[in-house]
């Protein structure tokens, strides 16, 4: 059943909808707070169970493990026909320290990494507190 | 001149190519903070000189108006060539008070508005204090 806001028309997504966005994209945009500053920093991820691992190097984010709550989004717009939906979910930060091979396997094989030059020697991964979308359909 | 990390491969954008870029879109993300916590939210906006003006309803992003630092991020990949740009602003967010008018018109006249459903009476400004953007070209 469709969860459509009728005073705005966007249609709230369940977690199961959010998880199967997450599981199909491979780059989204991270958010950390790093001295009362919001760092927003597109990163390739993979899902692993409903959490998001990605690769970093030696700085903010890393140094946001295990502290403050954390942000991630993915979206996807179609400014032709007006539609478009976001996902966001919210966490804490943790250093991978499971199956880490596997997982460092499966990020190198997503096949885009565009921001991951340089090393980035350090998985992390997000466990969600929250997974909320929204999905706006034409409004003809 | 191209300023390219050598050891990452990542070229840094000057203001001007970031506010070029922030120019020619229409959607970004909205980063603010409440409670601690990072909320991100996608918005139609349309740039004023150096500041990124979008609408809102009563809620965190009004909330923070005055208050807390904000950041705004825009972005587009291309995950076949594996290259991609993104561009993030941080500053403060404020109520506008000038022009009002004549911004309204030209948010209205974007041709999308994905999610803009619902009255969203309030117009806010985030005027920038850092301007930053990368590029990846492909490495072949």
């Amino acid at each position: 059943m469709r969860d459509v806001d009728s005073r705005t028309g966007i249609e709230v997504l369940d977690r199961d909808q959010c998880l199967e966005l997450l599981a199909e994209d491979v780059i989204g945009r991270l958010v950390v707070i790093a001295g009362g500053v919001p760092l927003v920093t597109p990163v390739n991820y993979c899902l692993d169970g409903e959490s998001i691992v990605f690769r970093t190097d030696e700085g903010a984010k890393l140094s946001a493990a295990g502290r403050a709550l954390a942000a991630f989004e993915i979206d996807s717009f179609d400014r032709e026909t007006r539609t478009g939906w976001s996902v966001v979910v919210t966490g804490r930060l943790g250093e991978v320290t499971e199956y880490e091979d596997r997982l460092r396997k499966r990020l190198d094989g997503l096949g885009v990494d565009p921001w991951a030059g340089g090393e980035k020697p350090h998985l992390l991964r997000l466990v969600p507190t929250t997974v909320t979308g929204r999905r706006v359909s034409s409004r003809s």
